[in-house]
């Protein structure tokens, strides 16, 4: 089987490479599979609006445009900003530069659309939605439709998933070089600029998110925003971060500490990094999101911590750090092979500190395999 | 009267301080504001879906917030990630945690809504407008409205310029100490992370977008992302960058060369040059935005670069990056004391170089301030 079918674009000396008529052959690919998925569910043309689906798609990496494919013809819009990048990233649809834009476009009848045309609900503004509604003929239909790739997306190619452990690998090494310049005379700030300057230095695009870099009583505050605040001793810091390698998202949180801490907060610690290895031991291709969930969260609970856990186990990644499955009470999707989700426990005591421990995984014939090999033993610098 | 009326909240040896009663008086006052405006409106309840917006009423800076206004009482829903965050920041509505989400909640009938809920359209997916219109009582109307807090947003108080200068002087700074670091030895990458990382440890949150940083013939797409490219004799590098404090964005763009550039590019420069100069010194209040764009679109277009200047003149600004007016030859915006916006003319030419040169400005009576000070005069390092 050719490289490209199998979504395999590499692998020489670890650097990736795909020759463009491999590219696109494999985008090609994926379009028809696409294409297939809209016929059988009666659909004449797909508007989709999500950026992150449509460089997934198309491999256009730009911040403007919409995509309306069809049976026949596919056009990729957008602005007259990316008039040299679109022609350069994009083989398998044909771009339009549309200063109108693309609502207008639509409106001149120049794209044949059919009757049922699908447009992603949840992906598009209600204002924007009314505008294509009202832009389209007649006797045109304009169906919601919510998660349609999903299920592609979900599961990733071996050549996504080398980008994610490429993402993974950055990261890891930029946690390596941060730990230890983590010490009194440091700042919440000042970790958290070395994060982002050296995802970028070693090659990343940019985080996948703003690092979270938050000490004592700030780290129960999950997504607390680093601050001036110096480290002190004996207090937890709770470090969560990722980058982005092209387009795929990486995320990891690791929690150490400045010198010994408390007996609570030890045990803690322990009772973290054990639901986090019984979440990663325990994953199962078969099982529901949500049994995952409730197995690690009754682990905590069964400690007395069930209240200082008030977030979802974890949630698939990829092109977007928070895409397809939550690994939450509410998770429905069957675990499945080449599915890449976080699992990410955490323990929040208000005005103490918090403990959260995340590895990004991926799931195998045989069980979950993280893509982080930094150590979860506890840290005390 | 008293500073908060004035919306200014500062200012002793230029940091910014404001007492926790002060913030709740001066954020009670804006709700008024905008409770008056609904009720002039016909509205019975607001539902406010987007965070600028959110922030910009409430304090609250957290990532995840639905509002509900209603002239009775208004309430913030958040997740239990932000349990202590809503609490430190929120004064003037009452938070919320809800885990089953704000749809629910609205569906539980604990929430007296009125007749007509307004829903800020544009800011809203199809998906959850349909699940919200399904949501409210069967005599309750919800109505689609856009840019209902632009008027409020556009126009800065003077403690939200201040905000916007600190921005500005930060990410001034940045730009002040990264420029020596270009030399051929570096690349476009190594600026873009010294940036982001210099943003941070100057106080900066975060940057407001990704750095731009594209040299020689990248510097032709104007939203190119910085790449492993060395930076060569004799070409442009264009920098785009900007950074947000207490949620508040600058946004400034200098091109430079490095060693002399071509007679073409020089010249082209120079129109780029008082083509921006001539936006900054033209902008008048009571002025459209339009005919500040179309003033400086025939000055370019009058040396024969009309089509290589493809995007719009500039843009509103403030807690996002792109906020409120469009300074485009769309713009229908009367310019008024106040309002904060960039002037961003560009030429690109494809396949040789781009040069773009940006300030913010804030429009006072007697015309538009920049809030850069860095030389806008070529220079060629």
């Amino acid at each position: 089987m050719a490289l490209w079918k199998r979504g395999l674009f590499l692998c020489k000396n670890n650097d990736f490479f795909m020759s463009i008529s491999d590219r696109e052959a494999w985008q090609q690919a994926t379009l028809d599979r696409v294409l297939h998925k809209m016929g059988s569910l009666g659909f004449d043309a797909f508007v989709v609006t999500d950026l992150p689906s449509i460089r997934w798609l198309t491999g256009f990496s730009g911040s403007s445009a919409r995509l309306l494919l069809t049976p026949r013809a596919s056009w990729l819009f957008t602005d007259s900003r990316y008039r040299v990048q679109v022609r350069d990233e994009v083989r398998v649809v044909e771009p339009v530069i549309d200063g109108e834009g693309f609502v207008a476009a639509l409106h001149s009848g120049r794209y044949a659309l059919g009757g049922r045309v699908a447009l992603q609900s949840d992906r598009v503004t209600w204002h924007e939605a009314s505008r294509i509604i009202a832009a389209v003929d007649e006797g045109c239909r304009v169906l919601p439709v919510e998660g349609f790739f999903d299920e592609f997306r979900m599961v990733k190619s071996p050549g996504e998933l080398l980008l994610l452990q490429r993402a993974a690998d950055i990261s890891g090494q930029v946690l390596e070089e941060v730990i230890p310049m983590i010490s009194p005379a440091t700042r919440e700030r000042d970790i958290a600029a070395e994060i982002s300057c050296r995802h970028l230095k070693l090659g990343a695009q940019k985080d996948s998110f703003d690092p979270i870099v938050a000490s004592g009583v700030r780290g129960a505050m999950p997504h607390a925003q680093p601050s001036d605040a110096r480290f002190e001793r004996g207090a937890f810091i709770v470090i969560d971060m990722g980058c982005m390698v092209e387009g795929y998202a990486s995320d990891q949180t690791r929690t150490v500490a400045l010198g010994p801490v408390s007996t609570e907060a030890r045990e803690v610690y322990g009772i973290v990094r054990e639901a986090q290895q019984l979440g990663v031991r325990s994953a199962r291709c078969g099982m529901r999101a949500k049994e995952l969930d409730a197995l690690v969260r009754s682990f905590i609970a069964g400690h007395g911590y069930g209240e200082a856990f008030g977030h979802g186990l974890g949630h698939g990644i990829g092109l977007e750090v928070h895409e397809g499955l939550h690994i939450s009470p509410k998770g429905d999707t069957v675990l499945g092979e080449g599915m890449v989700f976080t699992i990410e426990p955490g323990i929040y005591l208000e005005g103490k500190f918090g403990v959260r421990i995340e590895d990004t995984v991926v799931m195998e014939a045989g069980g979950a395999r993280s893509l982080q090999r930094y150590t979860r033993e506890l840290i005390e610098l």
